[in-house]
Order: C-alpha cells, then sequence, then structure tokens
C-alpha cells in the first residue's frame, strides 16, 4: 500500500544529521528514491525523523498494562507477574488477539513506531491444537493498522534449563520438536518471518544451529534470530546450576554470534560479556520501560555503545508505548547506574544521535531497509510540529534533546510508513473502533 | 478568585478511596464544603482525582529543559550542570522571569499540579542590588496562571561545607546574614511563604535554629522549612570531611525535626537515617524525574513508607513536568533498585494509594489545606475523561492503576484550582501567548 509522490519538509533529520528544507521523492516500492532542496510546493510537516523500528513487541500483552499492579507481597517479582501474564495467554482467541492486536499496532504507530518486530509465542488455539490461526490474526492487524510486521514465530520446548517439561501455563507456546516448530514457520513463509528461540530455558544450547540451519532452508539468508537472555538474576543463577555457565556464555560457546542475532535484554550480562557480543556484532534490544516496569534491573549500555555495540529499543510487555520515553528512561537508567549526566550521546546532543543509532540498530534487528532517511530505505517518517508541547523554547537543531529529555508519544503529528500517511494530526482512522473492541476484549479476558 | 458552585463527577478519589455520582459543594473561600451524592444535573467530568501538590520546583530553570545535553566529557555530572545552570541565573531580569515563570506554571497544571513550593534563590538582581522584584515575578506569575503559590524564600549565604565565601555565580542567591534574610522574608510576609534553608552547604548546621526562630516572628507557627540534603554522594563525603558526619546525622543533631521540616531528595540517606526522618515525622519531597536526569541516585522509598514516612513529589528542574511519569519513576525507580515489582502500591493496587498519598504528603510539605477531596479542603482537582488514552480497556476501579503505569499529562481534560477550572481540554487560556514569551526569553537567555 505503497504511494510514489513527494514529501516535503522544513527539518529533516538524517543519517547525517539535520537538514532544511527538503523533499523526499518516495518511489512506488515505498523507498526513498532521493532527498533533494525542497521545490516550494507546500510543506508536509515541520520536524521529520526516521521512523522508530519497534524491536520487541509481545503486542497481547497490552491488554495487561495497568492490571496486576496490586502489591500481593513483599516478594512480587517478574515471575509473579508471568503467572498473571500466562492466565491470559491461556484464554485469548485469534479474534481477541487480532482486536489487541490492532489497538496495540495503531498505539505503536501513534508512539512514532512505524515497524515491529512481533515475539509471536502464542501459537496454538487455547485447547492446544495446532493453527496458524494466532499468528494470522497478528499479521492482519498489522496490515489493517499499517505497521510493517516482522513476524518472529517463537521456538519454545521446555521449561528450565536441563530440558524441563513445559508447565500447563506454557501449553500454547510449545513445539515437540525442532521439524514441529520448522512446519508452522514453513506456513508463516510468506508472512516475513525471522526465529525467535525464546530463551536457553525454552530451548536447549544444543539445539540452537539445528534451528537456525532448518529456519535458513525455509527462509533463505536474510532473516534475524532473536532471543530472550539474562534479564532477570534467577535466569542467570539456575543457568550457572545447570550448566556451571552464565547464559551469555553458553551461547557464545554454542552459536556462531553474529549481526543476525539479537540479544533481547542482555540486563544482567558482565562487562565481558558485553565486550564479546560487540566484538562479534551481535545486536542488544533494550526495552528500557518494560525493564523498569518487571524490575529487570539496568544494562550497561555506556559500555556497550562504546565498544560500538549496536542497540535497538523494544516496547517488550507494552505496558506503556511511547518511543521518546522509552529512550529518555534508557539514558536516564545509565545516569543512576553511573550517578553522572550526559551518557550516550555525543558532543552534538543527546536526542539526534541516540535517534539515529536506535533507528539504525532497529533496522539491523528487523532486517529491513528502514535504517534512516536516505534513499533505498523505506519512507517512515515521524512528524513533530513547531507547536509540540516540548518543543516551546527550542528550534529545529536541539529539537531531539527536547523531545528526548521533554517529549512523549503526545507531541507526534502525523506518520508514514513506506510513504503512506497512517497518523494524522495525532490520530488514526481506526482508532476509535479499535479501542471500543480492545475494551470489550480486555473486559472479557481480565475483569469479567 | 474562588468560585462557590457545584461541581459533579461521575468517579471521585476521596481519601476513603473511589467513590461514584458524587456532587462537591464549593464554598465562596474555594474549599469542599461537603461531597454528597449527584442531584442529576449536568456533570463536570467522569474522574475527579484531588489535585497534585508540587512539593518542590525551581520554576526558572524550566529554560533549561532540553539545553546542555551535549556529551561534553565522560564526567558529565550534576556539578557541570549546576554550572551551565548558575549562567542563567547570572542573566535572567524580573521580567524574563516572570515569562519563564508563567510558562512554567501553565505548565504544571496542565500536568495536574494545582498547587506549588517553589524554593526561590534568586533573590537579588543582575548587578546583585537588593530587590523584591524576582520574587513579585514569581508571585505576579503565580496568579495570572492560577496555580496556588507556596513561595520558598531562601536561606543562602555560603558555598561549602565550613562557610566558605559564596562563589560568583551564586552572588545573586546570597544574604551577608540571617537578619538580611529576614528583611526579605518581612517584605514578602503577605506572599504565603515559608522557608528553605539551601543545604548545609549553603547554611550552617548551628544557624538553622536562629532563621527557623527569626522566621517565626514573622509568619507565626504554620509555616513549612525545607532543605536540600544528601542529593549527590559527593555533598555527603563533603560533609563527612568537614563535620565527621553525614548532613543527615549534622541536620538531626542541629535541628528539632518535626513535620514542619521538608527533607527535599535525601538520596542518599542510609536505612538508619531513613528511620530517623520517618521516626520524627518530618517529611522527605522525592523528585524522580530530576534525580534520574541529573544521575543523583534513589532514594529507599519503600523503607521511608514502610516505617509510615510522609513522602511528596517534586518536579524540581522541572526538565518534563507530568505528576504521572513523577509517580512511575517512583515506583520504578524502586523497582529496579530491588529488582522486584509492585513496591509502592498496597493490596488495593499501586496508583490510588500512591496518588493519594502523595497528594497528603504534598499538603503537608506546603501546609495548606489541600489533603484530598473532603470537607475543609481546597476543591483542587484534576480531571480525566473517560476517552483518555491511558484508559482504554480500563473502567473507574483501575483507572489510577492505568493513568500511573500508562498513563501522562496529556491525559488530563481539565484542572480546577480553589473551585475555578484553569484548565479546559487541556488548554490554559493564557497558553499561546505566555509559550511565545517563554520562546523568546529561552531564546535571548541560551541560545542567543
Amino acid at each position: 500500500m505503497a504511494q510514489q509522490g513527494i514529501l516535503r519538509f522544513r527539518h529533516l533529520l538524517t543519517p547525517d544529521g539535520m537538514v532544511h528544507d527538503r523533499q523526499v521523492i518516495v518511489g512506488a516500492d515505498g523507498r526513498i528514491k532521493r532527498v533533494e532542496p525542497a521545490d516550494g510546493g507546500p510543506w508536509d510537516g515541520w520536524l521529520s525523523l526516521p521512523g522508530m523500528p519497534n524491536a520487541h513487541s509481545h503486542v497481547f500483552q497490552r491488554a495487561l498494562a495497568g492490571y496486576g499492579e496490586a502489591r500481593v507481597s513483599g516478594e512480587d517479582s517478574f515471575w509473579s507477574w508471568r503467572e498473571a501474564m500466562y492466565r491470559v495467554a491461556a484464554r485469548i482467541t485469534p479474534e481477541q488477539l487480532h482486536d489487541i492486536a490492532l489497538h496495540g499496532f495503531i498505539d505503536m504507530l501513534r508512539a512514532g513506531f512505524t515497524s515491529v518486530a512481533e515475539f509471536h509465542y502464542l501459537h496454538h488455539l487455547p485447547d492446544g491444537s495446532r493453527s496458524t490461526a494466532m499468528a494470522e490474526a497478528v499479521i492482519e492487524a498489522a496490515k489493517a493498522a499499517g505497521i510493517r510486521l516482522r513476524l518472529l514465530p517463537v521456538a519454545y520446548f521446555h521449561s528450565g534449563f536441563g530440558m524441563q517439561p513445559p508447565l500447563e501455563g506454557q501449553k500454547r507456546f510449545v513445539h515437540r520438536d525442532i521439524d514441529e516448530f520448522l512446519r508452522l514457520l514453513e506456513q508463516l513463509a510468506d508472512a516475513c518471518p525471522g526465529i525467535a528461540p525464546h530463551s536457553l530455558r525454552a530451548v536447549p544450547a544444543q539445539w540452537l544451529n539445528d534451528l537456525v540451519r532448518g529456519a535458513g532452508e525455509i527462509l533463505g539468508d536474510a532473516f534475524p534470530v532473536h532471543i530472550h537472555i539474562a534479564e532477570q538474576q534467577r535466569e542467570v543463577e539456575d543457568c550457572l546450576a545447570a550448566h556451571g555457565r552464565t547464559p551469555m556464555r553458553l551461547l557464545a560457546d554454542a552459536v556462531d554470534l553474529d549481526a543476525r542475532w539479537q540479544l533481547v535484554h542482555a540486563t544482567h550480562a558482565s562487562n565481558e560479556e558485553i565486550d564479546t557480543i560487540a566484538a562479534h556484532g551481535a545486536g542488544v534490544v533494550i526495552c528500557p520501560i518494560t525493564e523498569a516496569y518487571l524490575g529487570d534491573g539496568l544494562f550497561n549500555a555506556v559500555r556497550f555503545r562504546e565498544r560500538g555495540g549496536s542497540l535497538a529499543i523494544g516496547s517488550d510487555s507494552n505496558c506503556r508505548i511511547d518511543a521518546f520515553e522509552e529512550l529518555r528512561l534508557l539514558e536516564y537508567g545509565q545516569r543512576l547506574r553511573e550517578q553522572r549526566r550526559a551518557r550516550l550521546g555525543t558532543g552534538k546532543g543527546l536526542g539526534a544521535p541516540l535517534w539515529l543509532h536506535s533507528v539504525a540498530a532497529g533496522a539491523n534487528a528487523l532486517v529491513m531497509p528502514c535504517h534512516g532517511i536516505a534513499p533505498g530505505e523505506y519512507a517512515d517518517f515521524v512528524v513533530i510540529n513547531e507547536t509540540a508541547d516540548a518543543l516551546a523554547g527550542h528550534a529545529a537543531d536541539s529539537a531531539l534533546d527536547a523531545l528526548v529529555i521533554n517529549g512523549s508519544r503526545n507531541d507526534v503529528s502525523a506518520v508514514y510508513v513506506a510513504g503512506r500517511r497512517v497518523i494524522d494530526n495525532g490520530q488514526h482512522s481506526l482508532q476509535g473502533r479499535a479501542r471500543d473492541s480492545f475494551h470489550e476484549v480486555v473486559r472479557a479476558l481480565i475483569t469479567a
């Protein structure tokens, strides 16, 4: 649904920095043909940023935002939250998933995300029977919303290190073996999939090479491999107990880490492990809002970036979806870790380098041409008006710093995906209906 | 400018919890006469929360939001930021301060804050000459915006422990002695002042009792005493070096800590010190967004609340003004400290207990009757529409959890201060003009 045409912006954040009074020529394939001085036609917006890839999402968890916050005991943790999440996961139908995903994807677009890697483990029907209906619900919702989807079917076999049998709450996620998982992948081959071995708890390290090789026979070469790793201290401890090595070490020993590998969270990676990831060119996907929401901890992002690491962002649990707040919390988490200021910026400021890096890293993580506003990349734009609340007192040269420190999703005026305007005046054309359906599904799933 | 009348809400968050279909009778003094079942007249809003007191603000620092974010060296810190702040403070005129404050106070109202404790240290004119013009600029701006002001003239004498002489950058803040400070306080006695000894760096501990006694002779009994304390590790270390005690210990030994004392930040208070503060009934004012922005660190709020401590919130540097995001970051900071979930809520959830406590603690900190929606308190309301983005999937019973996890200033529909509507449809009547003036002042002060 791309649209050929010309889009004119007063200010444009390109990989080389801010340029002014430009027009972008968009081809019929939705990609940028060239960026050139504007021809005097009407402006399509004041400031255009490259659309942000959302490199890690479980969209169905959007239904849980604002639920499960009562303090049950002093020991509330990731693991008690996971039980609540499993209760929802056990019941959700394909139709309900579609409605949650449509609302969630619209929420992402309004928040500055123009593509999404959906880490999809809700495979089977509620009774456990095999079907592609759940994945198709996600695919259809992304199409209807107009967000670009990288579907990551999750490989999930066990409930813990040492090949522990799956829990009842995991029965919709699990496949018997690699072959059964690959049959699903084959059925979804037209839907732009990659693969996501869930974690080393769920997939034995020694199965990973067979899994990736099998996926390669179906998908060719250009697909990403995402894995949850070292999100929780307990995961690190359990892995040490079972294998005498940390999960990061176990992974690095088992596979040939390279740029296709995306390590989601990596919260408790040691300094040495961070250096190893960066040296191999594997990426890290950090999800600052969710990692705070779940009390995971703070990844040493400063070190990873200083080693040249590629650091993408993801909205993960979708408890709050906001590309600006994700970057703010990413930067502030580092400030709190080190009790210093100005951690992830450069001499050129904080916001522009951080936004540009996160976009390019996100495109790497999705293996998609949406690295920024340059020829050959998708025409994905997030447009900010001069009148945005965060920009009081600012001109274009400091706008990105103002947006990361003081901005939010509500400063987004328009959003384009592959040259097509999907958000106008902050709104999506399906927003009202999608909200009503979402509301009904949440009431049925959670509060009924 | 109070307004007698009846305000009707579908849902009302009272100190006893959520009630439904109520009307609030507001007296000519702007206070609540009673809350009773609604009489069938038109609704004034869907959900009404008590207005949040902003217990710590330096409003002029709003001009710095989004500036000074370049990474100059690996050592960027609170202290390098303070130099940038001093450069602005040295130049600002009363007219410029008025324009920044008007914009800032409007920003606070739109963000859910209905009263503000302004920790005001910009006393003298740029050339150092004595005047009340700077304080009057703040007072006038608060009146024009319609926010309730508690002005806290700051007592500031020295630049460091051991009575070090003030720095050039502090010349507009400092008085020669207590008497000179008290003469200013006398001149401002009609403007609802309290006092704020800046910190133990700026006011010797052995001067505090004279200062408070002198202020009492001017202000009577009902005024608050606010002090910055233990915000930075270096402050703790310098105090240990100079006095052999931490700042918290030095303070607790020097004065009779009681409920009038509000300890701002207290970031690096030890567990024992936290217990001491709580046992004395002194309050703590935490500023989560600014404390992250400046890389201060994380106060042990869980312990302080478990000991019965009164914990108010403040927007401090005003780099981002949002009562919802402050509470989210307060809770998330605790989750990250402890690697647990659900820290500051109760069995009744997170948002409602946290909002209610912060309102009551804020009223304590301001020494003002704005403790919540109950007879005798000011009729300060923050109204949220059913259609707010954060409330998709939620009814009134879980609305506060949804707002703290997934809400923002942009979910505020209307705001009332003392019964008068100052924000309507998210907007303030002076907003456009105030923004334009603010923009000009910032350009002149910072980027010119």
